[in-house]
């Protein structure tokens, strides 16, 4: 019974660290974009956690952990999550909210690389089409035990596969089909580099990034009795250190700057890496596995880079290319059944398998997103709300505002009197207004 | 005997997540105001996390929760809060602890609505005032067993009237007599919107307020056995996301701009709404709560321009309105008692009553604190320190300081030979000093 | 069994609390330093958390915690440290994990003074040495069971001995022999003191270390199960508090300015002084101890001053003199030994012992680290480096890029063909490159 009480407390407090890292999104994002665009990638945060959310817990839920049909997709809970069925002592509803933060981080994965020039409605629409469909369908596959990967045998523990892989090349397609950002790519070929705009605010993202991340991957045994919770802790620390290491390092040998934004990339991308096998791997294992995934940040995002494909924040490299290596790297580390560990190459088939499947659902389920908002509301910002950046053309409002600004929003275009149609003594109107 | 231990490590993560969310209402307050102001609504937090907390510590907790006098006030518990007697498995002080983090966000709900033009000292006097009396008064008739509102049976689970109406309308109350920012107002009756100076902050503050709600709600249960502490935890997400949602969807529709201030606010107004019924109620219930919420933070936050009271972060809105409506929603929406789920009224006249009692005894409060800091220390900053920034009038510094400033503060004017009398060798004075 | 649980997830979620304190140095220090090295502080951290780590977990931590050699030294867990033996029912590498996150603490303590003018791999080198020797030698002594110090009976709960005055005296010590930030102090013998860039942020930063300190010293405990915990955590709160009023009064009736930087100051200061005796005194005394490193954290930065130790955060007065006074506070308040309380004197010998042992290594430590650098990578940046900025010189990037600027980095250095050999159709230059 004791369990029962240590369980809830363990996964709400963990739940509400991963929901957490939204927060770190939006600052890693705010500090990477440049500043016209801060709020808006601030706003689609936000968006992810509103929209997002709900419609997750509405429907996402239900196709990802509901009665299974051919192993493909569930429906018994949709509208109703918290019927869920669980084999442990825990709540359901507390499973729930811990899941809603995970679709929730499979969204802001994706926001990242689609910034500075997505139409912000379409943005709207693509946090729900993911929460609805997109990663519920292949986490139906890898985590409900029903799920064709599951019953293969896939081990992704709390997600490199299920969702930053998922989230990684969904972005890589979208970011395609969006386009780049204007000035992006020269005539010759070659690659303008946009500074980030704000580096102590993408680290103060990264910083929270990590924190909820011991929530993201120790919280994920959902059970306090697992005897895998301190060492899936550990591994993460140690994984997160030396991705960032690596990448430092790197850096600094390669050119003699130590560069923050791939020293955080490759910090992220140890992270990413170790999310799939955290509970499977060694220590030891966990410092490789971190380390190759700092490398491996640089040249995937040199790589994106070549391929033409514009993704500001580094989205792809980190939760996409690193998602994919931590996804294989259990079939070779698993103290169990890895390769290298044992000897033995079956469970690396299923995990190269599982890693194919979601690098190709994250290519089909971006193109389909790109291809709804196209045919809908749009999928690109204008070519003016680019040059003047999305936050004035969105959201009205610059980033950064030290002069004494006036904002016509909300009253001017905003009455009371209008809106509630209570008449009232003298009329409230915006100097802006007043001057029409 | 584990219950104790996990109730133990429950109520102390809580409490300093709780207690957390200060950083939270710091930087949203900071972001909300305009940068000559930044530092001074920082500092007021300070405030409210050193001299509040202790003064609730020393004897706003013994008003609230010591041996009842006429329903209305306690006292037995002044200078040694942890003598209480808990009815749970709880060390005294765990709940102490939580308390202050509790009296403290009173404080801060308070101090956005008086941004940008009270004298300092007058804060000060504020937020020991609040934590003193005020919020411990109406805490004491509505949570303490022996108050005269509980003893009607009133519910407010975690606090929508018992802190956020009465710190909203205390707010209202100060803001009025302190009367508006020079320019706020025009002659003619319009309004002015100062745009906010920093949205990234402003945000990071909504991303650790959000996070810190789950402790302020869920901990509210104070044990870990309470079979409501994970549905809190989920209604608590579920308000807060249909808040969001509604007031960007409102703000997109009304004027084609999805504004970040009046999200962020929705999101809020959504949290504040459900504090009082989240143990109380179902989730689509949490939902609609939200959604009502998000709308009406807009309508309010009009409605107090048009009562010409200025309120520079919406904190009247957010917290006065949204708390009374929350605390009404009970009576609505209650699974066992509410009049739209049983058809049952009795609960419904309580909840209004208790309504009414927080709105009228945060206006009298806040009249009683203006008019205190009036006849003391001054209540409203002077003109020129408006006009100059509060930051330099009463920091001596500026929230970002770009150039390579030096500051006469703290060496020239706080001399460590003088002050200690010390004799040195030589002269310790600054710059600015030695210019004398 | 049960405890067993409650205890991994307990210690778990604080150490996930103490490592996101690295979050708050990092901000704090970006904030209290001059925009041009607001980056390099930031990166600091990042080493910190990624090099330092590593370098605790393979090394450091079998020094501090392995069989135990003449009282001084411990060996036996080099490259294991997950092979420790816990007299508590608590995962091995919980407890690890935790330990890394005070070791990383240690790093950044010093960190702070040694801003805007070090070398870069001189502060790489650094961080592994002090995980590596300084902070687990000491810590040896005091908390290994077979330590010199701990035999003698030394208290010293979370480390205001073990962690905070060896970090605050190191920093001294390296801080000396670095010499000032260029400007720092006049020919006449006057300091000037260089305002902080960015008080929000440092601010946001000093509320995310309060958040992680009731980690930090609760989870000490490393069990669920201790009387003590929750007396730890609110005694944590109210020394910060206490030490916070105290600055905030003083600067206040001084020069009639409640300067931010002291207020932050006062309230870490209460917070490391109650580090060592949080286990031990009453809340009272928490009060007093927290009261008095308020006052003494302005008189020990102006003496810093006095000594011409150009120290521009005030981590030498924080966390060298509070933690001092902390280990000191032990022997005169400790409920059971102090002198005051039972007017035996026996334990404050030890206390003073203790002090002036962690005073001595930490300076010994500090000098040792700068000479190490000095013969190999160089201490201090050059001129034009630091002249120039340590965000540029060392990391090409400015914090703060509002213009739409092109950086070089890394695709221009770091070229995608170059480096991995691949052949591709169209090159991959940066504008910059192509300019060449």
């Amino acid at each position: 019974m004791a369990l029962m009480y240590i369980n809830t407390i363990w996964v709400v407090l963990a739940a509400a660290m991963v929901l957490f890292m939204e927060g770190g999104f939006s600052l890693l994002e705010a500090g990477f974009v440049r500043t016209k665009n801060a709020v808006n990638v601030t706003m689609k945060i936000f968006v992810d956690l509103t929209i997002g959310a709900l419609a997750f817990w509405l429907i996402g839920f239900g196709v990802m952990f509901g009665k299974d049909a051919f192993g493909i997709v569930g429906t018994s809970l949709i509208g109703s999550p918290e019927k869920i069925t669980l084999s442990i002592e825990l709540p359901s509803v507390a499973f729930v909210l811990f899941q809603m933060g995970f679709a929730v981080a499979c969204i802001s994965i994706i926001s990242g690389a689609l910034a500075e020039r997505m139409n912000f409605k379409a943005y709207v629409v693509t946090a729900a089409l993911i929460c609805i469909i997109i990663y519920p369908l292949s986490g139906h596959w890898i985590w409900n035990s029903d799920g064709w990967l599951a019953k293969l045998g896939m081990k992704d523990f709390a997600g490199s596969a299920a969702i930053h892989a998922v989230g990684g090349f969904a972005a890589f397609a979208m970011a395609k089909w969006l386009g780049p950002r204007k000035g992006r790519f020269n005539s010759d070929g070659s690659v303008n580099v946009f500074a980030p705009s704000n580096i102590p605010l993408a680290s103060a993202g990264a910083f929270i990034l990590w924190f909820g991340w011991f929530a993201f991957n120790a919280g994920s045994t959902l059970d306090a009795s697992s005897s895998s919770l301190a060492p899936i802790a550990i591994n993460t620390m140690l994984a997160g250190a030396s991705g960032g290491s690596a990448a430092l390092f790197l850096t600094m040998k390669k050119f003699g700057k130590a560069d923050p934004s791939m020293t955080i990339n490759g910090v992220l991308a140890g992270l990413v890496a170790i999310t799939a096998g955290c509970a499977f791997v060694s220590e030891w294992s966990a410092v490789l596995i971190g380390a190759v995934s700092g490398f491996l940040v640089i040249y995937s995002t040199l790589f994106v880079d070549y391929l033409k494909v514009d993704d500001p924040v580094g989205a792809v490299a980190v939760h996409g290319f690193s998602g994919v290596f931590g996804t294989i790297a259990v079939g070779l580390f698993d103290r169990s059944a890895g390769l290298i560990t044992t000897g033995d190459f079956s469970l690396l088939k299923v995990q190269l398998l599982g890693a194919a499947v979601v690098i190709i659902w994250g290519l089909l389920g971006g193109t389909f997103m790109a291809k709804v908002c196209e045919k809908t509301v749009g999928l690109r910002a204008s070519e003016r709300e680019e040059e003047e950046g999305l936050d004035m053309s969105y959201h009205g409002i610059p980033a950064y505002n030290e002069l004494e600004r006036f904002t016509d929003l909300p009253t001017s275009l905003f009455n009371f009197e209008e809106t509630t149609g209570v008449t009232v003594a003298a009329p409230v109107t915006s100097k802006a207004k007043a001057a029409d």
